[in-house]
């Protein structure tokens, strides 16, 4: 079933393009056209039968679209977003795929009073430290959550197309109120991005930095892989969310002091039934995780 | 070339265990005597051939021995160590595999007035989320790194035999004092297992934390399997590095504390320039232990 005879996909890169790869292999878009300041971008896209027409001009682009993807970097995503809006008639479903969703709605506000009711703010949790749409690819989204933002006004039409479009390329969809959005992904991916870039910063800053990872192992690896994430995504994400980053710094900081004192205590009971609850929260994390994955 | 005719495990678990297999296979000993304080952990390890003499009694299995490996859980290596100081003459070998140091070398302070010349601890940086004598394996320290800490007046034969046994089961030895080996491990093993016990505990606790796992993916998963660890081990662990790992927590706080500011000020550049550098240490050392594991 054909959703959108025109999707136009805003920034073409990793997320971008393999949704695109996806919704084409899916049959539920007639053509896709992919919009970039690159020009390179465009033509690897073209390339690699990522889209179907390139545009370098964005009026000329959102010409004809029944549903636009702003799959920009963060940064842009807020300012990408208000000139579409202001381009396309309202019975155009305008969406996105960036990390977090109230800077968004926030912008979105201030413009135009309230979020559009033909916009569907969408996160798809999956990614990889990859990027660009080299990287892109065909089952990016398979068995991953996305998650949509509605808001009162949210145009049910809309939002159903929207679902139908994520459900096509093989992920569960959701939804939930952007402030629960972005403190759920607060705590489950912005804070620990940011709690591996300080330990190897601490480390790397540490008198004996280069003895230090000498005698790191396989523990020390796995903890901080998400340290060599691509740094100014990292840097856009952590500021478009930076109040419930914040807050969840302070939490984390209050936590870690609660440890601190067991220890100096030397709470052996404490510390052991603390730690013994942990390991089955995430053991528990781990089995649900890997059930997802074999779906 | 056989180093040790009778080698004595106190302890029979993964690391005992995984040392006895691999020096037999090594032909470095001519027979492996355990100690343990459990019956059906001695009879698995002969059921395995990993040990050749089981004993209950301490003082029976110290018999004849010319080197004895302390390879007990954390909390009791300091009191075995001494036991069997108080009981093996001078010319026997002791050493042990615990991942703490300094504590054990002040509680053989404490009793001998210094660490006797005939003690050689030692650390080596192998292990697992599984743990018992089942769970040994002869390659368990293949292509991994031992930490040996030398005191002045360490017998020199000694450590020379120490040296040779860990190469001999393909182990890459090293040599530090006490002090900088617990700093070195508090900040590549102890703190990261801590922060990662911290953030599962902080999850757990959070208000909506069944939909905080439900959306949490592989960045999370990675960044916490180290939290999924033995929790006595590690409370042991954790209180007999007590000071180190409180000093490590003091300045993961700081540079926590630094990066919250970066983020409160909105210092995109700043914040980019320290995740830049963060990821080229975290990269360097991803290829680095690739690179060491494929000897």
């Amino acid at each position: 079933m054909v959703l959108f005879e025109r999707l136009v996909i805003l920034g073409v890169g990793l997320m971008g393009g393999s949704l695109a790869l996806a919704a084409k292999k899916a049959g539920v878009v007639t053509t896709v056209v992919g919009w970039s300041r690159r020009e390179s971008t465009l033509q690897t896209a073209l390339d690699n039968k990522v889209i179907d027409v390139a545009e370098k001009d964005l009026s000329a682009a959102l010409k004809g679209a029944d549903c636009v993807v702003v799959a920009t970097p963060t940064i842009l995503a807020e300012s990408i977003m208000i000139q579409v809006l202001e381009q396309v008639p309202e019975s155009v479903i305008v969406t996105d795929v960036a990390s977090v969703k109230g800077n968004i709605a926030r912008a979105l506000t201030q413009r135009f009073a309230r979020v559009p009711s033909n916009v569907v703010l969408a996160h798809p949790i999956a990614g990889s430290e990859q990027s660009g749409v080299a990287a892109a690819k065909v089952d990016l989204y398979q068995d991953h959550r996305v998650i949509l933002t509605k808001e009162t006004n949210t145009d049910a039409d809309a939002l159903q197309k929207v679902q139908q479009l994520w459900s096509a390329v093989g992920a569960e969809v959701f939804e939930m109120s952007t402030a629960e959005h972005d403190h759920i992904l607060a705590l489950t991916s912005h804070l620990p991005h940011l709690l591996a870039y300080t330990l190897v910063a601490q480390l790397s800053a540490d008198r004996q930095s280069s003895d230090v990872f000498k005698f790191a192992a396989g523990g020390l690896r796995d903890f901080t892989r998400i340290a060599s994430s691509d740094p100014r995504m990292w840097q856009e994400i952590l500021l478009a969310n930076k109040d419930q980053v914040r807050q969840s710094i302070k939490d984390f900081a209050q936590q870690l002091s609660k440890l601190d004192q067991l220890l100096e205590a030397g709470n052996a009971d404490k510390l052991e039934q603390v730690f013994t609850a942990v390991k089955s929260s995430r053991d528990d994390f781990a089995k649900e995780l890997a059930a997802r994955k074999k779906h």
